[in-house]
């Protein structure tokens, strides 16, 4: 069941739920004017956005006020609408959204993005070379795109080894579980590879992006350190770095970070990321900043003066912007260029429209979050693939692929068997929202509790070990 | 004496030297074009760059090859022609040219500026406060403008100290004359005042604007470094430092330049130095780099965390663009504007056209020069403001305003009666061409032996002593 539901019962035509949509627009309106209880402009606002979403979903088009429904925008029986995403779909490192309730078109943006998929082969030839079975984000497809990953199997057959570089914004003292993704996958692949890991946090990205000081943001990036460690890395082959301190630290880094500078234009930089003459200087040199961890030579104290040791990437696709600058660059600098493995982004709770983001404490749930907490947030926000009344859910089933309690199993739910059947029942009608719900609460509430748990053995003294420039176990 | 000589001879009227400067031209390129021997294709430009020279002298505009003066064009009895400098001179950090002979017009660039000219006043100032006789580059304008220099003066009177900025891009390994020009001052300056000073070398910078390597550029800070400790300044109160050294040696630098960096945009660099859409995103963000030095906190390691020490950058005026637009973010983020003391260019050898660069050889006489080139540079290149002739010598006088050897000793020779007598003697006639010359070579031969002879007393262990971030003698 979903949570706002209750007015769209009925609403059974395109226009019917048009003619709802224009009343509740009238309500929000009133309500704001009439500077209403924040509670009851909220409720009013997220029933407005569910019809919405429905309206979308019936007629294949946006609502829009004044534009009744046409005949032919009858839908097909309550079936999802055609597919009209991934031109409109917004992905840069800063923004995320679609139009499309079941978040961005993956196999569009592989092809905006020029990267390959992550097929069946390329998983079965990990599971090979790493001896271990594919993770589950590799089994469910949560990491889809690559960028040159069979090169680097390639070599390490032939035992030559690489390191993985991963990093965070950290734009809050509070991670989401969303955040945790990139770091889950590097963990893995650190153990089943058996190399070193740099982990950047990129302290002053926040401080030239956001209004915040350098103080908060250098203090920021140390609580989140707290939470990465918690995610169980290996002191002895993870180097985790605040920029605002490690640029301060290695002549080597800047040198790279100065070498990558003198090899990107303005006019690069506006074309990858958006920039205008009215940006900070700050920003528009900045992405040299993320791209410098990819030369093993920023690491001295890890890799010496090696500069030919394949680093590998695993984030989120938004961030490829960063490493197609940085592929472009490394050949002209005699660096080899950096591979790559892209997630997916780890929806909103209000629905795979947009990523989750820590700075909408509703869209949200936090590592910091109570069990109660989890519940109510996913009771009360996580946006709902099921149908209106428990009539028609049984009647009609479920629709798992818009289902954000679902696709959050994808994430965490390790057992396939058990997910698979869950998507059957909750597709045939027999597994309700709630039902489906209670199974996401129960699984993220000892998961959060167990990272709270690691957190607080986190000391100061661990923290400082792990951001202290150091040699790593790695086998040159 | 002139060195490029003897065709002139008899040009009286425009029109004469009109043809003589078509014929050379003419010859000129007929001796390019049959690849000629270099020497002779030399001399055949000199002596056209002399008569293009004389010819603005006399008419007050540019020769136009195919344009013959008008009759309006004969300038009065062999004086200079009226000052039409000012608007059409460039002085960036990157170019200094103008078309003037006696060099750029300093009042206007002060105007242009918006900086406030040393007075006698403010000279006067200068010797009661440290109670020492200005030095001569204050006596003779050669440092002409400032700003905020009164504020500095009001303070450290009230026992409010404070610390001394310059710097250097280190182009190349050889450093010239002119170089030592904010040298010589700032060594005055903490002499007479008892200050900290600290010294950048923007490797970084020529790195980025220069086809060389990082570490080229990072060997020409060392090598420059010598040059500068040879200048004499006490280990106690110098630190010295190369960009690509210390922005990876302290993250207070770091922080700094980030600051900085989020407030400015690249409207605003676009605006002071003229940077487009096809510069690199290192030139972009430099402006930075060069800022960062004027707050104190930069050096914890010399004023711990105090970040209202006042800084005084004495420098060239071609610098001031940077100090601008540090001084414009600077309240904006918490910090004292720096003060500054500009000085005049060093000439180059052909003239005041431009300034002395150590790109080209011909224009300079550089640290590492033997007595022998020291003579036979001045002799061949040095911009004679003299007549053609002996007899015309000692009938008009020379012109000691245009004199390359005359401008080189106001920057050089220390008594101030000697200096006006020769001043006299060459406007009257009575002092040679030759006999100028030959003053400054006996000036600068053993003001250039005794630099190379302390140069040689500078020690690798020395420099690294310099280098090396640590606590000056400074009384906060």
């Amino acid at each position: 069941m979903t949570d706002c539901q209750g007015d769209v019962e009925g609403a059974s035509t395109p226009m019917e739920l048009y003619e709802k949509l224009s009343e509740q627009g009238v309500k929000v309106r009133s309500l704001k004017s009439a500077k209403a209880d924040k509670t009851k402009v909220d409720t009013a606002v997220q029933l407005l956005l569910k019809l919405k979403m429905d309206y979308k979903q019936m007629t294949g088009h946006d609502y829009k006020a004044g534009c009744p429904p046409s005949e032919n925008d009858a839908a097909p029986n309550n079936g999802p609408a055609a597919d009209v995403a991934g031109e409109d779909d917004t992905v840069d490192p800063w923004t995320v959204s679609t139009t499309n309730a079941k978040g961005v078109d993956y196999d569009k943006l592989i092809v905006r993005f020029g990267s390959s998929k992550i097929d069946q082969e390329l998983v079965d030839r990990i599971e090979k070379v790493c001896g271990q079975k594919p993770h589950r984000f590799l089994r469910r497809g949560v990491f889809f795109s690559h960028r040159d990953m069979h090169q680097v199997l390639d070599a390490y057959e032939k035992h030559k080894s690489f390191y993985l570089y991963t990093g965070r914004g950290p734009s809050s003292e509070a991670m989401h579980v969303g955040h945790l993704i990139p770091f889950i996958f590097t963990k893995w692949l650190q153990d089943v590879f058996d190399i070193p890991l740099v982990i950047q946090l990129t302290d002053d990205e926040k401080y030239l992006w956001k209004d915040l000081t350098v103080e908060e943001c250098h203090r920021f990036a140390i609580e989140n350190a707290k939470d990465i460690i918690a995610c169980g890395f290996d002191i002895n082959k993870t180097f985790i770095f605040s920029d605002l301190d490690y640029m301060g630290s290695s002549p080597e880094f800047y040198r790279n970070v100065v070498k990558i500078q003198k090899h990107v234009t303005f006019n690069q930089v506006k074309g990858i990321f958006g920039f205008t003459d009215s940006d900070c200087i700050g920003k528009i040199s900045f992405p040299a900043i993320q791209a410098a961890p990819s030369f093993s030579n920023s690491f001295p104290h890890v890799f010496g003066s090696r500069k030919d040791i394949q680093c590998l990437i695993p984030c989120a696709i938004d961030q490829d912007p960063y490493f197609r600058m940085t592929r472009d660059v490394a050949p002209r600098i005699g660096y080899p260029k950096p591979a790559l493995l892209h997630s997916t982004f780890f929806p909103a709770l209000q629905g795979a429209q947009t990523k989750m983001s820590a700075s909408d404490a509703n869209s949200s749930i936090f590592l910091t979050d109570t069990p109660k907490q989890i519940k109510n947030k996913i009771n009360k926000h996580a946006f709902s693939g099921g149908k209106d009344t428990v009539e028609e859910h049984r009647k009609y089933g479920g629709n798992a692929d818009v289902d954000v309690s679902f696709m959050y199993l994808t994430f965490f739910l390790e057992d396939d068997e058990q997910l698979e059947k869950i998507r059957q029942d909750y597709t045939s009608g027999a597994l309700l929202t709630g039902e489906l719900k209670k199974i996401l609460i129960e699984t993220l509430q000892p998961m959060i509790a167990q990272h709270q748990e690691r957190r607080k053995q986190v000391t100061d003294d661990l923290v400082k070990q792990f951001m202290t420039p150091r040699p790593l176990n790695f086998n040159l």
